[in-house]
């Protein structure tokens, strides 16, 4: 892993996703009580930042093995992220999905033209299904963070970081990032060690599932104690990746963590302030800056936005409780 | 007005508006039938493309002018945009708002630190409370799109256009604009004149308020009959200006009408699809593309998505009623 596998991911991506905007709005600062940037990854092309690593690591593989499909494990973001370079590369896709995940995540997938397989999240390892699967079928697994392709694709989003960023003037500070697997945060953390190094990643998790914080303070990879038990589905995964972890642990920290009440405040004021789709996963970055300004340096912040697949309900259910 | 203007206009706002992104979902293709780009100015600092138009023409001012203050009227989002660079120029800002502007937008200038006066919009005129307010108190009045750097602003918009479409390899083509008083229509189409020759630009309005297709078909400006009655508040201005247009009339056509029906469909498809909170009157230019294809040439359209700034319980209201 090193800066230039994100650079030619980078070159690999152009034209094939959006440069998602680096947003902000007086309204936010008030609340946080500093200037605040959002990287709005909830408009990436599949409604998320794992469209990037989806493409990298496709597009990334020899034609001869991309060619006979690929398979995928995940909560929803990663499955729409494969799915839909699958369907561009105009290749066979198989996702293996819990089968509580979002509805909208699951539509979301099969209308890419991906076949979903669902999978009990609680009594069944995603892994081993997986594996069985990639094996039968001759189809090449994109893990969802512990991949370097993948890493670099999600990378690609600290490269934009750091070049929008430094167009607001803005060369320094903190960068909270929503942090499942710690694919985001390690590939933003090793482009902005290259082209921001006075900008330091934190990860921010669920409460309850703060398992890389946990793993930053301890020194080794932690595991979390649950499965389920958080709204914020995109980041619920069990401890952080043999490749994610040693980056991140050179790179980032402190992590941070918020509660599901603070998750879904952050998601309406990011739809209120900043007209923004944002599922509670994807805002608990906005709500640690937000809500936990004491825990932040600087006058300013910037904040990854990662993904909007919220279920309409849902997002109904939170705009209708904002005061 | 020439596009040396518009790149003057570019320089001055670097920095202080937000670079929007144009977002596709294949999604919102297989809606439309073709490749949709959309030009997301809702996610624009103040929610609308109108930070543009404001900045430009506030940064423009000499400082002894500008020192004194400025004053605008607007159904909301110029008046957010005004609000916003004269709270960032630190100078006073009076905006005079319809009385049955939706609460959002009120709210949204109040909260910039503007003096609002409200007027009614079917018995007062809007143009004379500025001159009068603006002669009495030594204001500059900023005006909504008749206004040579308001215009130079808003086609700033015209620039990223060209250059983001071009990374996808899109040089040609119709694009969709929300048309009120033309402001963003006019400077779009002067941009892509310079920049993009081969992209031709069509306005969109609300049925029974399409006094610029009307103009353009007849070659001079017609009005509309009605002040009022459409949830498209945004676009309901009663004329194209003497400035924008000429510029349309050389440059834009045919234009494109929606009802409102269809303007709530599209709010509901940009927040399910693109993870973006459209406003009726900034959806327009994307309902067309959704639901009028068949008056569209090309296997691809781009859209704007203008604005943002809709009432939280008509957002909800759109969602719930979506299928």
């Amino acid at each position: 892993m090193n800066i230039d596998m994100i650079h030619a991911a980078a070159a690999r991506l152009r034209g094939h996703v959006v440069e998602t905007p680096l947003l902000f709005s007086p309204g936010i600062d008030a609340i946080a009580g500093r200037r605040v940037f959002v990287k709005a990854e909830a408009v990436q092309v599949t409604g998320s930042f794992k469209a990037r690593g989806g493409w990298s690591a496709i597009s990334a593989l020899p034609p001869e093995i991309r060619a006979r499909g690929v398979i995928a494990f995940s909560s929803g973001n990663h499955a729409q992220g494969v799915a839909r370079a699958a369907a561009s590369f105009d290749i066979p896709a198989v996702i293996i999905m819990p089968s509580d995940a979002p509805r909208a995540k699951i539509e979301g997938t099969r209308a890419l033209g991906a076949e979903v397989v669902l999978y009990d999240r609680v009594q069944e390892s995603r892994e081993e299904i997986g594996e069985t699967l990639a094996r039968d079928r001759g189809l090449t697994l994109i893990r969802p963070y512990d991949e370097p392709q993948v890493i670099a694709g999600q990378g690609t989003t600290g490269l934009e970081i750091a070049r929008q960023a430094a167009a607001f003037g803005i060369t320094d500070g903190e960068v909270l990032v929503c942090c499942g697997g710690g694919g985001l945060t390690s590939g933003i953390a090793l482009a902005l060690e290259a082209e921001a190094p006075s900008m330091r990643v934190r990860p921010v998790e669920p409460q309850g599932f703060d398992d890389v914080a946990r793993s930053l303070a301890s020194g080794r990879i932690e595991r979390n104690a649950a499965a389920t038990g958080s709204i914020c589905d995109a980041v619920l995964t069990p401890a952080p990746g043999e490749i994610t972890f040693p980056i991140m642990h050179r790179l980032c920290g402190p992590g941070l963590a918020v509660t599901d009440a603070e998750a879904r405040r952050a998601v309406a004021a990011a739809a209120r302030h900043l007209n923004l789709v944002v599922e509670p996963g994807g805002a608990i970055a906005l709500a640690a800056a937000l809500y936990h300004g004491d825990r932040i340096a600087g006058d300013h912040v910037i904040v990854t936005a990662s993904g909007g697949n919220i279920d309409k309900s849902l997002l109904i259910d939170i705009l209708m409780e904002e005061t």
